[in-house]
């Protein structure tokens, strides 16, 4: 399996984007590595040259571009040129930790959707109390969804879910305001009587308090309420982590019993840190376009490759296409019969 | 002031329902209470009369009740008799823990709407780090919602919280998956141009990570999102102290050390609990109707009086009927100018 990876997209690129692909060959003997970026400095932190080659390019998206416009202009980014490696053959998936906007923009416009699909969907891993985990999607690729959306993503989810992380029937649950059937504004109402019908694990409404709790493996919404559950998650487990300094460093006493309890600290920071998972995946599209966190370090460059490197062992993009194929053909006769 | 408190409203009805009572009246020699409920129930914690009155009713609305159903059939209901006292006078604003969409539905067509107000929100204050807490409407009165309804939220949410909260031109935003001005869905980018030009101090998009950092005093939103927002806050800040408390508990040692930091540890939970800034305020209805927190103690159900009564004091609810009545005049006279 090859895999290109923006050597120069994220808060710490090159960098770290090259000492995690690094990781990942010494991780997995079946994997070829392409670093698209500034050849020398790329070559500056590059330990192993063993199935990993440079693409040379200088251009570069960066963080406060227009999406759009970017990919679109900047056709020699780093970016748009690894997405163009999957586009041509020469790769079976990319990552990138650079501007989420152009990135799905890149995989839009140049990996290209699977036929069908009508919105390509993002879906980060979140973290939970027992550490499974669980796939939010939409978290932003499109702000405004019908409910017929929302399906499509609860296809992909499940398969993503069952293919790549190997959970058995996993459990699809629509985000909503509340548990009964009735709730919810006129998307979520629309929603869940498609979904009901689906041929999924559907176990009805989720409430965003229950989420940290592994209600559902898979967890589907628009792409806005999405956006706001994901940051809200980070913001608050961020601020509590705050608070709890300040607490822990308010005296002299408490400075020595945190200095104890540091390591157990540690461990629970690192539990509700989501690059463990993997980055985000966007669903939808003939090859698997992975989203690292833009502040990724080397470890979760390296989680991104190993979710790329099981999304294209376990042919996730071509099971969706299988999948929809099949949805919509169903509907058609459907249709035709009544 | 006179406040009807429906004391069998909550998971600690009627005991700490009338705990609260009691403290307020100690507090306040300004105000006198009308708890309404079973009298039987309510002698047992009654331990102060003065400025006390009961209204005796054995009907109670439950936390299972369909909200709308309930409020038409069950007329004698404690909630509803509560909302009946300011209805016809004998009360000034009104307080319930019990069921929000039944409160929600009490004060709609028991206490009604001030004309002019499209939608009642329900608002909730939020705890920052820094303290001061923020508001955030609406989170539930309404789960769809247009950008007519979010002005008019920002309008109530600024009012709310210069007169009663005492905070100099209010910063109002509107939450939204980025903080440039085109970013969103249709309804964002509709109230954003809405909320330029209306007569607030906007500050603009906030993103929903940094609202606990406090990044604006107001925070305005649909019903749907703001439900998840304030779910998600909650759901999430619940999650990590319960990973705390595994954390510090995984062996002797860290026992040890977290028994020295038990004080620090509390004070962050309760700078979390967002009953110390009241109850959620139902705006845009003629009266201040008060929803208390489901499981409110004594000191919940005080604070939700306290801020009933700065309410009042302030004449909040007719400040927004004023601002209201100037908005739509200002309206009706551009449109006829232009």
């Amino acid at each position: 399996m090859r895999f290109a990876i923006d050597a120069m997209g994220g808060d710490h690129a090159p960098k770290e984007i090259v000492l995690g692909a690094v990781k990942a060959v010494q991780a997995f003997n079946d994997i070829h590595i392409i670093l698209v970026g500034d050849e020398r400095r790329i070559r500056e932190h590059l330990t192993e040259e063993d199935r990993i080659e440079i693409l040379h390019t200088e251009e570069v998206i960066l963080s406060t571009d227009e999406p759009v416009r970017a990919v679109r202009r900047k056709k020699d980014a780093s970016m748009v040129l690894a997405a163009r490696q999957v586009a041509e053959g020469k790769a079976d998936a990319c990552v990138s930790a650079g501007n989420t906007g152009a990135l799905m923009a890149a995989g839009l416009f140049v990996v290209g959707r699977i036929e069908g699909i009508e919105r390509p969907a993002l879906a980060p891993t979140l973290p939970t109390l027992g550490g499974e985990g669980f796939l939010l999607l939409d978290v932003g690729a499109n702000a405004d969804a019908k409910a017929e959306h929302l399906l499509q993503y609860a296809l992909m989810g499940s398969i993503y879910s069952e293919k790549a992380r190997g959970i058995i029937r996993p459990r699809v649950g629509l985000l909503n305001i509340g548990t009964e059937e009735k709730k919810g504004n006129e998307l979520t109402k629309g929603a869940f009587s498609l979904l009901k019908d689906a041929d999924i694990h559907f176990v009805g409404n989720v409430e965003a308090r229950d989420l940290l709790d592994g209600v559902a493996d898979v967890v589907v919404t628009d792409g806005f309420t999405g956006n706001m559950v994901l940051k809200t998650v980070e913001g608050t487990a961020m601020s509590v982590f705050k608070m709890m300094k300040t607490a822990l460093t308010s005296s002299l006493k408490s400075k020595l019993a945190a200095a104890v309890l540091k390591p157990d600290l540690t461990v629970l920071k690192n539990k509700m840190d989501y690059t463990e998972y993997g980055g985000a995946g966007l669903f939808g599209l003939k090859a698997p376009v992975i989203k690292a966190h833009g502040s990724s370090d080397a470890n979760a460059i390296y989680n991104s490759i190993r979710q790329a490197r099981e999304m294209v062992q376990n042919d996730v993009a071509g099971t969706i296409k299988k999948a929809v194929e099949q949805h919509n053909a169903r509907q058609d006769s459907e249709n035709k019969g009544g």
